[in-house]
């Protein structure tokens, strides 16, 4: 029975290392088939580990997704609570940019419609909100803004800059351009 | 000669009309195997008419590039400049999230990048591109937005959006977001 146990989570760290490398390589489109063959397993094994290509992208995220919450923490104890989730966001962004296959993940899951506990986007937002509810609470946003809002507008900014030659630096343009919007600036 | 340029020409709507049934199911996606099937020809039939996926792909959304491009002229004679781009660039996001595969090719054609004198964003480009100068030169727009950011920007918007259960009401959210930004209304 143990022997079965540590069998499984064998195959379990082995699957999620090959997935790593596959997902960085083709991204959200990576081949299951190819994972479990490089990985010396069964469809079906992965399949037992990983029931959905969601589930699947979401193990090969969770380091990420650790190092975004840190970082929310860090800075809900800033001062200036808009800069705060400036640089929180741009940072998600910049991170949905350089992780292939991580900006189709969490378009695939608008927290408020599936609540999925321990996904990517959940994770997120319980991170991100008491930004967004601190700079709110200081006027420092407008008020109608919700984190869903913000939450796709970086997948957004990642999806539609996943294919040019410097994704970084239009990505960046665009996260600025959301952040002033259009108008010229007054004063 | 005649008879197989016929020939030639009934293939290509043949390919055409059961490329659209496939986009409008399947997104950019569509498997080109099975539309070579269900038009009854062979695969190298469609890669003789359209030589890539994107030439497939821009074929089928050529009529709605029409109406992008008749809309930007009707509105270049309408008085707010502003108001005309912005309800141009609505009308995009709008075409964009209701057109599966529409917003993936936009997505791989930073125009700056690769001209294509035929391409969507090319022909998107010339069409919305007076609109944006004539806003900037009335100051009602920033100067340093470039057509190129307000066409990623709208790509983003249909790509991030695309699998919400209401795809059209968070695309105008967050339109209505990176044309306003994030800070609160003054005054």
């Amino acid at each position: 029975m143990t022997g079965q146990r540590s069998d499984a989570r064998r195959n379990y760290l082995r699957i999620l290392a090959v997935a790593e490398a596959e997902v960085a390589a083709h991204g959200a489109e990576a081949s299951l088939e190819q994972i479990a063959r490089t990985a010396g397993v069964g469809s079906a094994t992965v399949r037992r580990h990983f029931p959905t290509r969601r589930a699947l992208l979401e193990a090969v995220f969770q380091e990420r997704m650790e190092g975004l919450c840190e970082r929310a923490h860090r800075l809900s104890a800033t001062e200036d609570s808009r800069t705060a989730l400036l640089e929180w966001l741009h940072a998600l962004v910049l991170y949905a940019v350089s992780a292939r296959g991580f900006a189709h993940v969490l378009s695939y899951e608008p927290p408020t419609e599936e609540p999925s506990p321990n996904g990517c986007g959940s994770t997120i937002e319980a991170a991100g909100t008491p930004l967004l509810q601190r700079a709110v609470r200081d006027n420092a946003v407008a008020s109608h803004v919700t984190f869903h809002d913000l939450l796709t507008l970086a997948v957004g900014i990642a999806l539609a800059t996943e294919h040019h030659t410097d994704p970084h630096t239009q990505a960046d343009r665009l996260f600025r351009l959301a952040v002033d919007g259009l108008s010229p600036e007054r004063g």
